[in-house]
């Protein structure tokens, strides 16, 4: 039984919206949009009217597990806020702690429009699992590091780190192959071009290759990370950029998301350009953490880059609302340059939707036959979204969280009404609430 | 017969939380704080478990009307935006456009926990009908220019326009103050420094004086105003900056609020300091119009100045939600000086609420006995306000309009379980929506 949404907006190219009905097939694909679809017995049919139909929202760089760590140590610098906060409650967070951070975060991410998500945390098979259970859509990947601990300045322990590591990744990402749902697949993440020695970032390209996965790492967020790669890399060598690093490991292919990209250098936006990989911007969490600066967004698009959407953690973002990252990276930019022209609405719509599905490899991101029925609709009447109007920037700069009413994930609900269907709710957060007071 | 608001959360000092009940007094005031009132019988009793009771969000800079321009011309420079999408727009807005703009931004200030707001407009006669119908306390004043339009360069016309302007102020001011409503009351609006002339300013702060309200003017938003200003003032004398200028005109005093302030000098954040004036921040429109850099937020803070914080019109921001102001501007102030603590949650928070209020001369903000109860209920079981932390942070970074249920004004509910109670919201959003489509 196929469903049948009618009398919907729904968004067509560059942000404009056309009155249209839309036939989602048994299996979650979009078979049909027209202007008029005649309903077959067989429909499940919704009447749409006043709402406007959206692409789900990717988010492209997320660490879901870390809701459980939403609102610790704000206000503190990064590094300060790490040592003190993040780092003793995250050796604190067991199994459970995983899976309720995670369930606690696909709540949030449905009542805000997100229907699919870029992850790489550790304990990842709780998140599939998470995941599985709520109905979204992900890329998971076990996060690698093997900086070691101990002494001064930057050392790497690959031999006795780094492959175990890598062992955990390979072993998580063929477990998620093996099973074959449809809407979770593996990455493989390597933490940081600092954090990772040479051998485990080869490595781990070497690996993405061989299972045709995705690669995600952090690159270029703050400057002390692009001074400690320069310093890294300056041995025997010109110093390298984090990107440029990155590509020289072999890690920046056409299945590369590199998360942030905020200290991009010319040469290495045409370089991710080049290799078409894509980069998951993250403004919100760059801005909170005051990283400084702003990622070079007008630059990655004049060089055809594929930019995604990401709001990192809810632990330095503190929220996981793409509409709200939507609208400060749009704004942040354009007064950064002093033109309000620097970037468009349009831009910021196609990157949490079109942006992340290729960045991830779906075929999502529009509403057109064939592509995955990963659908929100919006409420358009509700006063913040009054006047309505045609384009991308009615949605980018007015529109929030409490606009959505109903999510579908490859034809299957997730939200009606504003009600979750596929997560309890009530239970979770009070066990998250509980949770998180545990971890201090 | 007054109200007892049972089982919240309330805010204290700094943004820390503390379970409370509060009694409301039949005329609107907080009469009681404590961790346990026992009802009378005439009390309406309100079991707010799980909820969080705030003061009302305080907009300190705004133009309601202009909610019926929203979405019109994003992403244009601003006086591109100016010449080719306001004004003639604004040139075509009767009557019945500023009542529905008004009505519409007032809608939605309730549902995002507005219960004040600072205005200037025209046709205010219009708005205060409006905002009377529906509740909310307000300072109105009707916005004046005399800069003349046509020729080259910055002329004034005081003698001819100056004039007019200047009386319909005082007739609107005047009549507001006749009316004796204890919700409204009026200020004098000279529009900015470089719109107006130094005969209109310096009789507008006259006129303020006079009439005891609040002087309420744009000032130092943007560079090309800067250099206006510098300009405009080097004949004779040294040049000087916008809020300097004011300052020279006696429009600085303990009732003027300054909207924007984005480039007060540190002698002027001084000055702005020890004339115990106001600062009304708009860090969201700010960014969306591209003014460049940021408002000297640390250092008015340092020296003791009194911040509130403002959306600006919807046609600029796109949106009246004062929490997003909050985070914005708070994350924006941490990235702009590289230093994630450079301003912290708590002074976001302190800028929406006391310092809004403070602004405008009104006992409210606070939680605290004899206070107004202009009141703000949120539901803190949403995910994405899971955990709760007793901290300024949880509501700056975290929170948004879907989390607000129930809105008072001086004991009066306007909203209760979100359904809007004093207006009514279909009617205006489709009389909204038509009247924006013919203004084009």
């Amino acid at each position: 039984m196929g469903i049948l949404i009618q009398n919907a907006k729904i968004m067509g190219g560059a942000g404009s919206f056309k009155a249209a009905d839309v036939a989602v097939s048994d299996d979650g694909i979009i078979e049909k949009v027209s202007s008029s679809i005649r309903p077959s017995s067989s429909h499940e049919r919704v009447d749409a009217s006043g709402h406007v139909l959206l692409p789900g929202l990717v988010n492209a760089h997320t660490h879901a597990a870390m809701s459980l760590l939403r609102g610790v140590g704000d206000d503190l610098q990064l590094f300060e806020w790490l040592r003190t906060c993040m780092w003793p409650r995250e050796a604190k967070m067991d199994g459970r702690s995983i899976l309720l951070g995670t369930r606690l975060a696909l709540c949030e991410m449905i009542r805000s429009g997100t229907t699919c998500f870029n992850d790489m945390y550790f304990n990842m098979d709780l998140v599939a699992q998470a995941t599985e259970e709520a109905g979204l859509r992900a890329t998971l990947g076990y996060s690698m590091i093997d900086r070691a601990k101990s002494g001064e300045g930057v050392a790497f322990d690959f031999e006795g780190k780094g492959r175990k590591e890598l062992a955990i990744a390979e072993t998580f990402a063929k477990k998620i192959q093996k099973k074959k749902n449809p809407l979770i697949t593996s990455s493989i993440a390597p933490h940081a071009p600092h954090t990772c020695s040479k051998e485990l970032l080869e490595a781990s390209a070497k690996l993405a290759g061989k299972l045709g996965c995705v690669l995600h790492v952090h690159a270029a967020e703050t400057r002390k990370e692009l001074a400690e790669v320069l310093a890294l890399t300056k041995k025997g060598s010109a110093a390298r950029r984090p990107i440029d690093y990155l590509d020289s490991c072999g890690c920046l292919t056409s299945r590369t998301v590199l998360a942030h990209g905020v200290y991009a250098s010319k040469s290495e936006v045409k370089l991710v350009s080049s290799r078409s990989s894509s980069v998951a911007h993250c403004p919100v969490s760059n801005l909170k953490l005051a990283g400084g600066g702003a990622a070079p967004v007008p630059e990655f698009l004049a060089a055809g880059a594929n930019l995604s959407l990401g709001t990192d953690g809810a632990a330095s973002n503190n929220s996981l609302d793409l509409f709200q990252s939507m609208k400060v990276g749009a704004i942040e930019q354009k007064n950064f340059r002093f033109d309000a022209s620097a970037v468009k609405a349009e831009d910021y719509l196609r990157m949490a939707t079109e942006g992340g599905a290729k960045a991830l490899g779906i075929r999502a991101g529009k509403i057109e036959k064939g592509y995955l029925a990963d659908l929100v609709l919006l409420d358009a009447r509700s006063p913040n979204l009054v006047p309505f109007s045609s384009n991308a920037g009615w949605l980018v700069y007015s529109a929030g969280p409490q606009n959505v009413t109903d999510v579908m994930v490859q034809g299957k609900w997730l939200m009606r009404g504003r009600k979750l269907l596929t997560l309890d709710e009530e239970k979770i957060m009070a066990e998250a609430q509980k949770r998180a007071e545990k971890l201090g």
